[in-house]
């Protein structure tokens, strides 16, 4: 089976890695936009060979789209006339949101794209990024199958479930709204939290004393501002909605402190720390 | 050399085990107010001998309160008698902020009396969360030492060094400042984000899609509601001002998405990534 990766970053970089390691790609060709990338990529031997993007979805069984969003959207037009290539092409997307990819797919592909979004990820980007057990152990979400047909369906589980992952089904509306509250909000923390310490007087001596529980919470502050900026606005919605509710709790807590609500203050920290008998 | 600890949950059994495997103490002897930790406590070896408090101060040479601050502003009026034991006796206790507590310490044990805040722990709590590296390679900072007899200091900071701790000197108020901002304004985040996902109507369904950023960022949400209520109002002043800044921040954050300002919605990440510069 041949696999061509659009983008060899973190997440089609990483993807490549984990199909060498568990040899389930006879070939792995990509394709990237920004010629400035090709050397890298070729020297960490992320892929047997770079095509150009004409080349490459005519040569290969699979095709993976691992760009942002817009990106996304943007390239599936150019895949309108796959019935003239090869009706047996699976296309893969690895975008973070859902429900609008979905909206754009051109008729003509709609049984070929399958919807999917690994949960996976680090604060690292571009093809130094690639790591081979991005995938392993994690979940991958795939949206709307029902629209797919079954040899494309089957293809994407089939990949999926080579590189470890586990499977999950649902609709774009949801996977969005929980991908909110779990991926998009924590990182909008982040970014706010590392901001209010890079904004105070004296940045250097505050970080003096960074400890565990602060550098975990803005390790994902290092995340691509290209990404994340494409991510926030596709989900705005979602991410808007799941920002209040973050504002409300953080505001009842701040209530608590300042009006000395000792009791209530404990029983507010003993429900968060029963997030940790379901996480 | 013989050391008592004041309490042998995460930071005072660490620090027994820590004594323990650079062989500094000679006798490790604890005493915990809690009964029912008495048999753990033993069982982990965590100390040589329990002894009651009364006991316990007059048999060592370093005491150390490893209990929450309002706990070790209660002990330190038991101590009022010292000079009637050994003027050699230093105290140092490891309470989250500082500068109440250095403000009641009674006159008569001041010189003996080392404030330090050692920048360590886990989520995790009570003896069994006690482990041998927690102190290794982290910053200690030890407050007012100006106000200190030289023989305490230099006891207090030889130790700290032999269980491979960074040492940092600043005044109480500087140091309740910076923990704000590095220590408890992440936890009320982490307590209000776990809470966001808690209030959800289904919380195992956005639960099931949960990665790397999300655990991190709620990690510390499982700490001890009964130490860090204690933390959050002795340094209440401080963590609301740090609680206003974040608030602050976010709110700018979610305006930028809210009105489509993608170029200055990327500056602000670009800004939140450049404190990995110098974290």
């Amino acid at each position: 089976m041949k696999v061509g990766i659009v983008g060899l970053g973190l997440m089609g970089g990483s993807l490549a890695k984990a199909l060498k390691k568990y040899s389930i790609a006879s070939k792995i060709f990509g394709f990237v936009k920004n010629k400035e990338e090709e050397k890298e990529i070729l020297e960490l031997g992320l892929v047997d060979e770079l095509l150009s993007f004409e080349e490459l979805k005519s040569r290969v069984d699979i095709l993976i789209l691992a760009i942002p969003v817009k990106a996304i959207i943007s390239y599936m037009q150019d895949l309108r006339d796959i019935d003239k290539i090869n009706e047996n092409l699976t296309i893969i997307d690895l975008g973070s949101t859902k429900e609008e990819i979905i909206l754009k797919i051109p008729k003509n592909i709609r049984k070929n794209f399958v919807a999917a979004h690994p949960m996976a990820g680090t604060e690292n980007f571009g093809p130094s990024a690639a790591i081979d057990n991005l995938y392993e152990g994690n979940t991958v979400v795939l949206c709307n199958l029902e629209d797919n047909s079954k040899i494309h369906k089957d293809k994407a589980l089939k990949l999926f479930q080579q590189i470890g992952m586990r499977i999950v089904q649902m609709d774009a509306k949801s996977h969005d709204i929980h991908a909110s509250y779990i991926s998009h909000l924590p990182h909008a923390i982040s970014f706010s939290l590392a901001n209010t310490v890079m904004n105070h007087e004296n940045p250097k001596e505050i970080i003096a004393l960074a400890v565990g529980g602060f550098k975990d919470m803005s390790r994902i502050a290092k995340s691509s501002a290209n990404m994340w900026s494409d991510v926030f606005f596709q989900n705005k919605k979602n991410l808007l909605k799941a920002l209040d509710e973050f504002e409300k709790n953080l505001k009842n807590l701040k209530e608590l402190v300042k009006n000395d609500k000792e009791d209530e203050l404990k029983e507010l920290m003993k429900k968060a720390n029963s997030l940790h008998n379901i996480l």
